[in-house]
Formats: C-alpha cells, sequence, structure tokens
C-alpha cells in the first residue's frame, strides 16, 4: 500500500443511505459496510489470526485502555507493534481507551489536562491526556486512531453535554496536532447524547477539524436502543459523505441492518465474540441459546442456512455437550459460528447494496431478526 | 480398511527393545511409537480435530467415565458414535472407566459383579460392570475398547493385589465375552502393582487370554517413578512380541524415551494438554513456565528448535501476555506446542529405530531432557 493512499475513500454504490464503499489504510483495503471483531488483549477471544482471516475478517479492533496497561504500547511498540505482536497482518483500529477509562475504571478525575484513573487491575494510578492516547495508538502502530474523547453516562444534563462537546473538540484539536504518524488514520468522534440538535452541534464542531473519518459515540450506554435507531436514522445521512462512518459499539444483527440503512459503514461490538461464549448463538430463526435442554439429542446443525465451519462439521447436540461441559472448544466454536453470522451479513449487505437490491435485502432480514 | 485386516500388528522395525511397528484398526493404521492425546469429554481440550490431524496425531484417547455420565454413549450411539459426534475420523480408544472409578468417585463399592460408585458430577448412584464397560465402549464405536479392572492405590498390600489381580482375570473374561463389536479390538490390561513377580504373574495371567493387544495398567497412581522405569524395563520386553504393548498414563517426554526403550509401543497422557493451560511447555531447553517474568519482553521464539504453529508465529513474550491476561488464545497455542512436541518426539523415535540409530536418538534424547 503506498502512502499517498491511505485514507482513499469511494462511495461504490449507493441505495437510499445504504452504501458500499472501499477505505484504504496502510494494511489494505476494508469493503464496506464492515463489521470489525474486538480483539480487546491484542487477541479476538479464542480465535487465530487464520481463522479470523478465513471467516473474511478484513479489520479488528484492539483496546487503548487494556493494552495500555497490560502489556504496554511501550512493550508492544519494542517487539515490532501491535501486528506483528498478535500476527495479524490486516487492518487494526484502535479506540481511544476513553470509553474505558469512564466504564472500567475507579475514581476517574477529569480536567481540560486529561483524565487521571486507577487501574481497574490492580489500582495504580494512570492518567491519560488526548497526547498521551495518541502516543499509545502510535506506540501499538494502529492503522484507525481513534480521537480521545470524553463519554458521558446516559442519561447526563443538556449543559453538562454541552461542557463535555466543547472539551471533546478542544482534546479533538490536540489529539490532531499529535498524532504524527502518517501510516495512520484519526477518526473524529461525534458526542451529543440522545438529543438531536446537540448532536447536530457537535457533529458540526467535530466535522469542522479536516479528518479522513468521522465516528458516532456515546451510545451503547444504557439508552433504549430505539432512542439510537431513530437519532441515526436523521444523523447519519447528514454525516460527511465523502467520509467512512462508523458507528461505535453497536450492536446487533437487526441494528446493523438498521443502521446500514442510515448510511453507517462501519461497525465493531463485542456482542457476538461476548455471548458466543455464554452460549447464545444468532442464526437467521433468530437467537439460540445452546445449552437448553431441547438440544440435548439434536442432530442438526446450529442454523441450516449457515455454512460456517461449526454449522457444516457439528450437531447442536455437540454443541449443547461442550458447553455444559464446559470445554474450551465450546467458546471455539460458537465464536467461528456467531463472527461468521456477523461477517457473511456485512458481505451480504455489501453485494445487495452493488446489486441495487437492498431494500428487499433489508426487509427479508427485518423479518428474520425481529 | 477391511475388516479382517482389523488387529493386524507388524513390527518393521526393532533396536535393542525398541521397536518401530504398525497396528491395523477400523479407522485406518497407527505407526508406532505412538503417543495418543486424550480428548477426556469428546474433545481434546482447545483443539480442533483438524488441528490435531495436522500435528500428525494418528489416534486420540476418550474416557468411558465422563462420557458415560454425559452426555452418555446411549446419545452418543443415537447421534452416530463418538467419531461422528466429535468429527473425528481416524482410531480411537477408550478407557473401561475403571480408573476414574476408582480415583474420581464418592463411595465406590466393589463387588464380583462389579463396581457401585457415586457420579462425581451430581452424586448419581451407578453401577459398571464388565459387561457395562464394554456395552458403553462399544456404543461410542472406540477402535481399541479397554477392559474392566480394578485399579488398586498406591501403596497395597501384596494379598490385596494378588486378590485384585484374580477379580480382573475374571473380568477380563467376561470382557471378552461382551465384546461383540467386530470392528473393535479388545485390549487386556496387565497389573500386579510395583512386585516383578506379581506383575509377571498378572502378565501371565492375562495373556493367557487372546486378545489383539495388551496394556500395562495401574501405574502413574502416585508410586516414585524410577520404580516404574525399574519395572517396565524388565516386563516391557517380557510383553507378547507379537502384540502392541501400551502403557497407559505416562508420562513425561523423558519417560517415554525409557519406556520405549523397554519396547512399549503406545503411550496415552494428560500431562502435554493439562500443563500446557497451566503454561508449562516442554522444549528441547527444557520446561518452560511461560508466566515468568523474565519472558515479558522476550522476542525470541518459545523453543527455537521446533517447528510447531506457535514457535513459527509468536514470541515469548506474546505467549506470557495471552497467559497472564487469562486469554482463551494462551491454551491453545500452548496446547499446539506441547502436543507438537510430544508427537513430533514420537514420529522422531520412530523413524531413527527405522534408520537403526536409535541408541544415539535416546541418548541425545536423555541429554537434552535431564
Amino acid at each position: 500500500m503506498g502512502e499517498e493512499q491511505v485514507g482513499q475513500f469511494k462511495v461504490e454504490a449507493q441505495e437510499g443511505q445504504a452504501r458500499a464503499a472501499t477505505l484504504m489504510t496502510f494494511h489494505g483495503e476494508i469493503k464496506t459496510p464492515v463489521f470489525m471483531p474486538v480483539g480487546t488483549k491484542a487477541t479476538v477471544k479464542a480465535m487465530l489470526p487464520e481463522e479470523l482471516k478465513e471467516l473474511g475478517a478484513q479489520i479488528i479492533l484492539g483496546n487503548t485502555y487494556h493494552l495500555h496497561l497490560r502489556p504496554t504500547s511501550e512493550l508492544i511498540k519494542e517487539l515490532g507493534g501491535l501486528h506483528k505482536f498478535m500476527n495479524w497482518d490486516k487492518p487494526i483500529l484502535t479506540d481511544s481507551g476513553g470509553f474505558q477509562v469512564f466504564s472500567l475504571s475507579d475514581l476517574n478525575q477529569i480536567s481540560e489536562e486529561g483524565v487521571k484513573f486507577k487501574s481497574h487491575i490492580d489500582g495504580a494510578e494512570e492518567f491519560i491526556s488526548p497526547e498521551k492516547s495518541m502516543e499509545i495508538q502510535m506506540n501499538l502502530g494502529s492503522d484507525i486512531i481513534m480521537a480521545f474523547d470524553e463519554c458521558l453516562a446516559y442519561p447526563s444534563p443538556q449543559e453538562k453535554i454541552e461542557e463535555s462537546m466543547a472539551l471533546t473538540l478542544r482534546w479533538l484539536k490536540r489529539c490532531k496536532i499529535a498524532m504524527t504518524r502518517k501510516e495512520s488514520l484519526l477518526f473524529g468522534i461525534v458526542q451529543g447524547g440522545l438529543d438531536l440538535d446537540l448532536r447536530r452541534k457537535s457533529m458540526e464542531q467535530i466535522t469542522s477539524v479536516d479528518l479522513p473519518g468521522y465516528a458516532l459515540g456515546g451510545f451503547s450506554v444504557g439508552e433504549p436502543i430505539h432512542l439510537m435507531h431513530d437519532l441515526v436514522k436523521i444523523v447519519g445521512p447528514e454525516m460527511p459523505k465523502n467520509k467512512p462512518r462508523y458507528l461505535m459499539g453497536v450492536g446487533t444483527p437487526l441494528d446493523l441492518i438498521l443502521m446500514i440503512d442510515a448510511g453507517i459503514d462501519m461497525f465493531d461490538c463485542v456482542m457476538p465474540t461476548r455471548v458466543a461464549r455464554n452460549g447464545t448463538l444468532f442464526t437467521w430463526q433468530g437467537k439460540i441459546s445452546i445449552k437448553q435442554s431441547q438440544y440435548k439429542n439434536d442432530p442438526s446443525p446450529l442454523d441450516p442456512e449457515c455454512e460456517c465451519y461449526t454449522c457444516t462439521n457439528y450437531s447442536r447436540a455437540y454443541l449443547r455437550h461442550l458447553f455444559v461441559a464446559g470445554e474450551i472448544l465450546s467458546s471455539r466454536l460458537n465464536t467461528i459460528h456467531n463472527l461468521h453470522f456477523y461477517i457473511h451479513l456485512m458481505k451480504e449487505a455489501r453485494t445487495a447494496i452493488l446489486e441495487n437490491r437492498w431494500e428487499s435485502f433489508k426487509n427479508k432480514c427485518l423479518t428474520r431478526f425481529v
């Protein structure tokens, strides 16, 4: 990948607001709509890099907060960067650490300069500023670096949201100055809570800083999901058309379809991997909890319409047995299936948009997923 | 595999007492010396069947006791047998359940008829007799079925051992009558504790029953390891020459080399898989505990002399990080390495015997493993 092309973004087709596009990064191109599996601690839980590629994963997400605390970004840099460390040669997006600083750590104390907090691992005092977040993400060698922002709890008073938006904007400007790695792309994050006017104001602020991509943050914080749907249906299409649009931390298969329909290009969520380890599996017949006794002697595949390794080779009875027995293979086979489901759904969505039959594909999904 | 060939055993080379042989089973041939990974509950922990094959695993072991309790052999039979259930099309050996009945269950009560015991899972009362053990193993569709025997604790009084040997012989005869599945091979188990005379007497008793293979049982029950080495050095070579010789539940890489030298052909042990999950790894430089802080920023592979997937693609620093973070991938990568180490060691041993350089290979191993 030539450096001159890094950041190039091309919308190849659009139907309604749904878009099929390509984003160029230093580690290769990403075809959207795309779902990014979450690899919090330098591994997508239970999966090998080769398996992720086989499933069609184009880009994975790493968590700045976790990697900063352990094993530290300095160590990963010393060992050649996150790609080499975890044996993954495709694009990596890292979050800014902001979300975890506010949700996982104790006693966080926010100032103009940054956030002081105590590690959830050992209680050690830590400090992350916009500059520090950029430094960590540059150490990791991320292809897409997220701006450091303040994440508010839901609900928050309007005045607090506006103050926070102003701080986030000042921090974004500091991030842009600090992010000097030319192989990386810096994305800004629109906040503004669930109020349409504030979202629009935040979007205006954030997009006033010229960046290769923009995200919608501050969702998946406990708000009723239909409020998010309704809001993104309006603000999604209003985001810059010539830049990738990333909805952070969302969501279910249904959410993804609805949000593609609102013009979103990129998604990440721990859901498919996390619930897989708890025995919950997404299928075209709806969600299945594999531990249920009805599957005890069920010889059929998890999802007869699915072509993943798990569905091709194993019965529901075996998957239930592995789950009940607490076997590691349970997490593996379930994760393979759920990630296949998400990644394949995005691939089908993209093809539908390219072939101008998004509307009917979307309606099929909406009928099947509700 | 034609049924007429099942059980055929051919010694292809011998140097000293060490042998290279081939055993034919219904699911294909087994080249010895062979290490059999343990797949207790219808899965070799953390591994896919395809990965085991890639490592060169020729046969795996399943545990009758565990599978009988959960999910039950009846269910596995209904679903097409253990091979189909767990997606493994190469040979499977199952133990008789005896060892676990005596070591895992509560309140076992032994009679001429069999053993009454309480399940370690839910305390339910269970009964296994020689006939029941055969029925379970035939339900599973095992290629090699082990006779149901009494396993004594170490140490036991001589009189108790002799009584037990007599019972084990009577049970073996009942096993032979009950084991009617022509695709399966029944192996008898020599007991006799650590007394040479009793071992010889038990061997005479057990080998008086004509069977396609014989095992040495009752080791790995807490005895000093050199007593086992010394005893098997004598009785190993005295076992029938035209039948496979299986030393149950053994052992370390050093044990395997010493016992091949005593004429043993087949081994199984939970050690490589179990200790892998605890971060202990076998290398040509000795055992490594990957959690140690000395590996924190060590960019080198686990074992520079190893060609396994783990050693080819990851650093010690990454393996340590995964272990410390409690990631599933830690168990996976560690298990791949340890199984590769064992399986590759057996392959090298076989080649050395076939090429008449066993003595020097053995001496190399003895220098490196101590």
